[in-house]
This record gives structure tokens, sequence and C-alpha cells, in this order.
């Protein structure tokens, strides 16, 4: 039966440029700075993002963490759109071990707005905390794949400049943001403070990701790294293979995209599923189940028979997320599948 | 001039009897359990509650702490009205010291319902902290001090115990509740882990909380009082006035009420004032201005000219407090003298 | 019977004099920076000990703890004496809430040396916390009440200077220390950043410590205060009692002192105790006794028969405070009664 | 030239067996716990030491974080010996992250006995943070790679058990611990909670550790080690790195061994060093300069000349390690470059 896994971008094998690439790494001992793949990995990854440095990190949470430990003191408040990644999903590591105060400001698909920040920025007082810290997530996964522009970005980051906030920008999924704007990614991230980003999401690397920024946080970042135990050995292994995920696959992100739309619109002719397939800029596609007529879990149950796998979204709502080993025929196929899901009139 | 302080309930100055009291205090190290005042205090305020324990703690966001600190661990998620006190007003120490996420849920007028507490509370997950505890606000500050009735209260508990958690309330204005409820205290907190109310605010002492639970919860809170720095010696003297606040003044929050009620009522028939009168269930009145008529920065400056004394409360809004030092002519005085206030056609 | 109770100078009972300050002590709102009397402690203990400013705090844990909350970020690392009270007694408070890591430096009797500070401070390294304070306590509480002279203070001050430390004072008995060395008490904290004394030990006030420093860092502390529950409303109640014990009972320390010299002396003909006489040069006596010929909770058992109270002091150490509550005639009832406890020989 | 690196058993490179491995993995999504070839190890470890189950980690850092976290709450006590690693090199984590205090217990030569613990561990007290958490090292690295034997931490465990105290091993070096003691490594670790070893040290994976314990155990701490960003997703890569090294690694330490020792007694003969070469157990040899004669710092500037590379161990000490990439040429060659080392007489 043909396999078609939509859960995330995150399950994707490595290819077998990236196998090759693993094998004949060169590696050291990174915790000395000795490891010369590691090197190479976070020096591209500075340069594609236009930044001074940049530290190779096990994952996307450990790059947010690290990213907060550094740029927020003890008991420092951090705004936050109000379903982001590191609220929703990073396990509350920001209040438990940074000590930190996620401000939530909701979000329009998890965008926010200049008016917004400032309506959730409190003037200093006794009875608040610190503000420090703006965290972007661009694309953003609980809005669906939604996408920061440019305009939107800097229009932000210059209100939080205004505000006396530090910018982090949780982009994970920020190549997929570049190519959906049409834009280098430099245009995205420019003025920000850290960013980190995902090898191992839509870029296909087993695992990894980076976080960029200036020296002295860098610097700073790589012993807060140290500390929640991300200091590697050998580790140029796996950054062989983001090497090859940065410099070889940011292109083929378009796909994935255009594959996503395929499905959303798709669902849209689907009369028990609500979705807005305008709403689907990358390659994330959220929708609605009517619920009077299917659940939510009947609905998850059916794929899976049928060799499909999908995640909810809480609610009534399920995720499908494209991906490398997702291909045409597959769209197909999901679409097929659902079309044939007997449901209550 | 007459000087009318409406900031807060928490600036009344402490009654002849609470300084006859605090006067004669028998007092003891209460760090070795010696202080026999203090022991009335927390025996008298666990009978009244109708807990088997209590703690004499130093202010209403200490109270919280402890409660929190005692009942969560490092990570665990902690449910509150999204304007909740603890959130909004205590530094961010649920996150900064008890290292707690707070799981936001909006409410109306800051009353939250079953409903939302289990739309809020998610299922077990590795992404997620574990959930822990819900903490009720009763009255509301932020929400105009609005008031949990004991079916609210209880509908809620019931809904907390189905989803594992503990309950505890911060019932710095709890007497507020009852007496506008007309019941007994004991219904608002029957079934809570802890209650935490003030002795400060409109009961009138100069200092001082109590935290109610079982004896087991309330030993081990009165170790995390002395990590905090709340253990205290010879008390007695400050739980002197708590006693005389407790017994005697009780019963006069219903002239507060009445007052601001009276005040709600006059504050709506001035034309660039927005208020709901029948909102107004206690001693607080949050109202909001027309700021194209006049700033709110122009109004408080206005009446701090006539000794009046008000805060804002974020954006349009400002904040009166009724209290055992206003009387009704106050009232009236504050009626004239915000009429008489030139305004922006 | 007679009663003494030698566990701590903390059971003192308020004078009548400071009775009486309490009673007519004029208040306000602390929170609001309206509290009269809390400002003039606040003024005459910055005065006293030669600093900017003031902050008046529930205790002495409380001060010590907001101390490090101010002069430490996350993760910082602390030096402290191996059995400082900071360590000893505040229930892991550093660890807890201000996350640091005490790094513990043995002393000779509670004294360390600059040598054993250069020797614990390591060379910034990946692999180690930020060296960021050194907290010095004196009168050491565990070291029998030793004594840092102003000269020995002045170089550790130099050294932590030279190591890039800040200095912190825990100066609970600091009072005790500048009438051991017949010195100005300004003459024991020059140079430091922030000072902790208390008001409620040899000084006698029922309850409070202020913690001392710049302008700027006690700001800094009076918001760190508020997050650990430390914001009071009507406290000039408690500073009146305060600034009675600060204005009028300094002097009569030197009693204390020889009280305990006596009662050190006249433990040393006791055959069943060790103890070093010239070791006592403040309020504070500790000795071992031989438990092959009794043990230290028979003797305490029965001291408790004849009225006297003291505490163990771990192992074989039983410690003996003297204070304003005890009389020269309360020490030779303590050494009759002890000479008198019939031991195995 | 020849280079010599016995700075650590960190620098090994992977063997060609386990290049192949790699290469070879099946992987999938860890996250979602679908990489076979992470489960495999996982079982194996579990296997090899006796336990239930096990998780994979990044570093040592994060297996003993990760394990403190899991067994300990917010503002517990953590016994620990004064030099231990834990403590000594793992930046402070475990008070900025898990917010647990120190108990710093001093060893001989890294190993503590029954008593010392039970010297150190005080009874409840409402001014001491709870007892928690033995954590035992073996081998000990600033020890100088000190072993417990089975019957000391037979002891031990039995001591904490009557303490009341679960037990961690940080066993990074714990196969070296059974090779020198000639038994199997379940003889160390039966009875303790969870332990901790290391993959990348004398096993000479690039990286990762491994923690095991009860079933329960194990699923917290994969709830902690997601916290952290320790969650990652086609990591089978380095798992199978680590399965090549759990299996075919082991018996190869005894070389090590070997040669630390033919080193250490070379290094006995070198008159400005002093050694106790009775005192290396296993792959790691600390000795001090004789500083009149020749600094460290000189020291390691003449062997760093040669090609010999060596870490600095704090004071006059330096640390040599020996591992798989040492070969007996090495240890003749480092001997022959320090005994013509040129010193002062």
């Amino acid at each position: 039966m043909r396999q078609v896994d939509l859960r995330s971008d995150t399950v994707t094998q490595p290819t077998p440029e990236m196998r090759e690439a693993m094998y004949r790494a060169e590696v050291g001992d990174d915790v000395y700075g000795e490891d010369p793949t590691v090197r190479r990995l976070e020096e591209a990854a500075a340069a594609k993002l236009g930044f001074e440095s940049a530290l190779f990190v096990a994952s996307g949470t450990m790059g947010n963490l690290v990213a907060l430990l550094t740029q927020t003191g003890r008991g420092d408040e951090v705004f936050l759109e109000a379903e982001s990644h590191i609220y929703y999903y990073e396990v509350g590591g920001i209040a438990a071990l940074a000590g930190a105060t996620p401000r939530l400001i909701p979000g329009d698909w998890g965008i926010i707005t200049p008016e917004s920040l400032r309506k959730y920025c409190r003037s200093t007082n006794i009875h608040y905390p610190n503000p420090a810290l703006l965290c972007l997530e661009n694309t953003h996964n609980r809005g669906g794949g939604a996408v920061y522009t440019p305009s939107q970005t800097a229009a932000l980051m210059g209100c939080a400049r205004e505000l006396g906030l530090r910018v982090h920008i949780d982009g994970a999924r920020i190549f997929n943001a570049a190519v959906a704007c049409g834009c280098d990614v430099r245009e995205l991230v420019r003025g920000a403070d850290t960013v980190q980003f995902c090898l191992s999401k839509g870029l296909g690397a087993p695992m990894g990701s980076v976080v960029v920024g200036s020296r002295e946080l860098i610097e700073r970042a790589r012993k807060w790294r140290k500390m929640v135990g991300g200091g590697f050995r050998q580790i140029g292994i796996m950054a062989a293979a983001g090497l090859v995920a940065l410099e070889k696959t940011v292109n083929r992100l378009a796909e994935d995209h255009q594959l996503a739309r395929q499905l959303a619109v798709g669902l849209a002719e689907i009369p028990f599923i609500r979705i807005q397939p305008e709403r689907v800029q990358t390659n994330i596609i959220v929708f609605e189940v009517d619920e009077a007529r299917i659940s939510v879990e009947s609905l998850l149950a059916r794929l899976q028979e049928a060799g499909i796998k999908a995640n909810s979204s809480g609610g009534p709502a399920v995720r499908f997320v494209t991906h490398k080993d997702i291909q045409a025929a597959d769209i197909d196929y999901v679409l097929r599948t659902i079309a044939a899901i007997p449901v209550a009139e």
C-alpha cells in the first residue's frame, strides 16, 4: 500500500548525497572547536543569513531555548504570538529553564502587528517583568504556515527597537518564507539579533538547527548550549548532511508549496472540510472537519488505514505538511481517499 | 482641600482598635512557631474559611507565590485568566521563581467557564508542560471587581478535578465576593486546595495576607515562605491588627460596595465616560474615558489637582476603588469634580 | 522557674519604647513609596552604613535573597564560605530561586582569605559558570560569631575587585562585628556593593532587615522584593520599631559580648565541655560536648527541664546566643545548672 | 611530526566500522519514536546495564541534567563529591536549570564513603532544602580516574536508601570502571535509579550518551530531554555508531588502562613531576608539576611544540588521558619528550 506521511516535514529520510557526505565527513572534537565540518556549516549558515556568526544545535527547540537564555535575564518578559511554537510546543522551557514570562499577543493566523505589540508592551512598573525580547515565528506553524513578509518583519523590528526589545526569529521554516515571498532570506531576518532555522524540516537533513547572530551573542549562546547538554563531539557527521541541506535543497521548497496548494484546493471541494486555500502560503495546510459529519479522530483513523498519516491540530483542526518525500501522485491519492470516506449526511 | 484616595483599598490607615491591639499584642519568635498572636490569627483564618490550617504571609503576592511553589513542580502548567493579578501584576514570579508556565484563558470581565478551561487544558503530550493548577481570582481585580458565585466556583472546581488539576483561589478580596453574593465565604472556597486572602485591602489591616489549606500543604508552604524570606520573628504585632480586621471589618464591606455603585451610577451620566454600572459588583469601578475629548492622563491630572487620586488601568481605562477611608461625601465630591472638568466637544 | 532562652538573639521581646513608637507611627502605603516611617528608617540605615540608599525587608533571608537576585544573572557563580548562613540555612533559595551556583570556600571559623578566594575563582571557561559575586558573613554565625576586621574585609574586597566580582555582605550581625572591632560600622562595609543587616537580632526589633547599596541597585532590589512578596503596605508600624533599634540599641551589644565571654570562660571549666573561650568574639558561643559522657540531646533536655533553651549546632556542637533579654544572673544560673548535670565518668 | 592528543578520550575519530554503520543506518523520526536504530541502541544499552529502559542523549552533560531534572524537584538538595564533574564542569546547570542545591562532600581522590554521606545529610528542618539525590561519578574524572568498586557502590547505595535518597550514577566512564574492577558493569550500577554513560569517550563513538533507568523514569526523562532541546529526528545515524561502540569497543579499554599505567610509571621517574602511579586505575593520569622548576603553562607549551596536547587540571596539576587513538609508541614519545625538557635546577 502507498504510504503518505503528512504529519510533518520532520519525517524525511536523508538523501543519498547526504549519506555520502556524512560517510566522508572530516570530523574533530567540536567542544574544543575543532570539527572542520561544523565550522564550515556554521560559516555557510552565517553567510547565508547575513550574520557574523553561527552555532550548530541539536534541534529547533534547542536553538530557540539557547537564544532565549542568551538574550533574557531571569524574570524578563518575552513577547510571543499566542499560538507560537515556543509557547505552545516547547514544553514550557521558556519559564521552567529561562525563568522568562511569556507575554502572549493574539495574531491573525499567527501574524501580529506593530500595533498589537505596542498594546501588549507595558510601560516600566514595579509590578511588571522587564520587557526584553520579541520572538517572531516565520513561517508560523499553528498559523497554517503563514508568512511574515520583509516589510511586515521590518515594521515589527522597528517597533521592537523603539520599545527597547531585542528580536529573535524562530525561523524553523524561514526558507519556506523566503521562497513564498520570492526574496532572499536575508531580507526576512535583517536587523534581528538572533535567528534560528532548522536543517531537518523542509531542508531534509536528519538532524539539527543553526542559530545565527553577532559574534558576541553566539559566543554566549555557545556556553548556554553547553549547559543544556548540546556540546557535541565529532558532530561533523551530522553537520555534513546539514551542509548538503543548506546548499542543495532550498530551491526545492517551491515544489512543496505547490503541492500544498494543490492539496488545499482539492480539500476545498470536499463537503465536510472547511478550508481557505488562499491561506495556504507554504507547505502547511490546516483545515477544519465538520464534526457533525465525521470526527477528527475517525478521519485520522480512516486515513491511517489507507497508509496516510496526519496530525490533529487541536479541536476540529487537522494539519497536513508537504515535504521532499511527498510527490504529486501522493496528493491525488490523499484527495481520492478523503473523498471516498463515508460520512453522515 | 479634601483628599480622596481612590487608587486602591490598600491605602487605608489602621483603625484605633488595630493600633490598640498591636500595642498590646503578645508576641514570640514565629520562626520557632512561638508567636501566640500569629497562632490565633492563623487558627481564626483557617476556621473562618473552613480549612485545617493557615499561614500568615507578608502580602497577597507572597501568598500566591507560596501557594504556587507548594503546588507546582518545576515546569508545570498553571491555568489563569488572561488578565489575572498573578499573571499581570506579580512581576512574573510564576515563571521566574516557580518555573511554571502560565496558560492564559480569556475571560468575560475576568470570569472564565468550565468550557473554556476544558478547551485550554490539552491532553498529555511530550510537547506540552504538565497541567497542574487552576488559579481563580475572586473578586477579579482587572475584571472590575467581578465576582465568581458559589455555583460558578463549584462548577469550575468540578471541571478542574476531572482534568486532574489542583485549585488555588487568589481571594485577595474574597470577602468582598462573599458580601456581594450574600453567602458565607466558605461557600466560595469549598473544595479548593489553597486560598489566599488579604487582611490589608478592604479589611483595612496595615499588612498581611493568609494562605489556608490542608495541614500538609500548609506545612510545605511554610518552608517555601522561609525560602522567599517570609519567616518573621515577633510578627504577632501585625497579626494583632489582622485579627481585628478579620473579626470586625468584614461586615462593613457592604458600604464600600454601595458607594462604588453610587459612584458608577453617577459616572454613567457624565458624557465623556463609558461605564456599565450594573457591572460594578463590589468595590472596584473600571470605566473608559472618551479620549477624543480628554486623555486619561489629563483626567488624572485634573483629579489630582482637586485632591483626588486614581490609577489608570491600561489604554483608555481608569480604576476607582472604594474602601473604609472613603465616605459618601467623597463620592459626591468626586462626581462633582469630574462633571466640572472642561473637555473637548 | 527562671527562663533563659539562649537559642538565638532573634527571640527578644520589643522594648516599651518600641511599643510606643509602633503605636504612634505615621504610616502610608509603602508599595506607593508613601510610608513616612519606612522612609525615615531607610534613610537612617543608609546614612549609618554610608550608602546612598536602603530597602526595608522582612528578614535577613529576604535581604540576602534580594541582594543575590539583584546582583547575579541566571546561572552565575556566587562565592561563599562553606558554612555560611546563605548556603547552610536559607533553604537553598540561592539555587532554587536565583539559579546561582554556590562556590564554597572552606574558612577558618568561617573566615576566608584572599588566597583562598583566588584559588577557588577559576578562569573563564565554557565549562564553568560565570563568577559574579562574593558574599561575606560578618559576624559569621556557624563560625561561632567570628569577626572580619576592617583590614580583612578590605583585603577581600580588593581581591574580589581584581577578580571582577561584586561583593555582598551578609551583615545580619554587622553591628556586633563593629562593636567587637571597636570601629564605626562603615569601616566594615566600605566598598561593598550591598550589605544586609538585621534589626531583629541583637538590635531587638520585632521584625525586619535592611539592604543598603547604591541608588540604582536598591531600585532594582525593590522590584525583586516585590516579586518575592515583600511589598508591604502600612509597614511603617514595624519600621518604627526598627528605627528605635537602629538608634538606641547598638551600644548595648557590648553587654551581650561581655556576657558571652563570661559564659564561655565558665563553660571552659566544665569537664565534659570543649571550648576555646578566646574564640568567643561576639554574642555567639559554640562549644562541643564530650559525647562519651553526655549526648547533645541529653544535655539539651536537662537544660530544657531547668528552663534553659539552646540549639544543637550539628554533631557534638551546641550554640548559645546572648541578647538583650539575658542578664548576668542568667549566665550564673546556666553555668550552675550545667555544672550540676550528672554525666558518665 | 607525530601528533599525540592526551587532552581527553573525547577526541577520538570514528572507526571505519562506525562509518559503515552510520552510512547504512535505518532511520526514522525519533521524536515520534520511529527510529529503529535508536530503539536498538536503547534496548541494547538497557540490557547491558541491567535496566528496563534507556534514552539516547546528546552528551554526558545532557544525560546528567535530564537525570537530575527527572529526579529532583525545584529546590531539592543533591549530594555530590566536591570535585565531581556535574558540579565542576557542567556550567552550573544543576542550579541554573534544575534549581537544585549542590551539597558537596569532600572525597579521597573523588571517592566518598557512607560515613561522609551520613555526616553531610542533615535531618529535615525548615532551614534546609529537601535531601533528594546522591550522584556518584564512576570513574571519577578529577579524582584521576579513580574507581568505585562494586562493594563501595553497594555500601553507598544502601546508605542513600536509609537516608531516603535516590541514586544517579554519572558513569560517563563506567565501562572503564568495570574493566578496572574486572566485573560486569551491572555489578557497578545495580540498585541505582538512573545511570548515564558515554558512547563518545573511551568507547569511541562520535557523539552521544545513554541514560538508563526504570520505564517510568525514562518516560519522564524523555520529556525533560525534549525541553532542553534534545529531541532529535533521524538520529539513528549517530545511534548506529553508538551501537558499534557499545558492542565492539568495551574490551579494548584494558589497553588504554595499560598505556596509562605505563605512562604514569614513566612520569614518576621524571624529577620535576610528582605522581603516585599506583593511583592510576583507569585511563586518566593526573600529576603535579614542581612549579619551582617549570610552570604548568611552560610544560604544556613545550609539549604543544612537540605535537603533544594536554590540559591543565587546576593549579600545578596536569591531566593526560589515553584512548583508542593513542598507541604504545606515543607513550614512549611523550615520556622522551618530557624527559628532554630543560627545567630549572
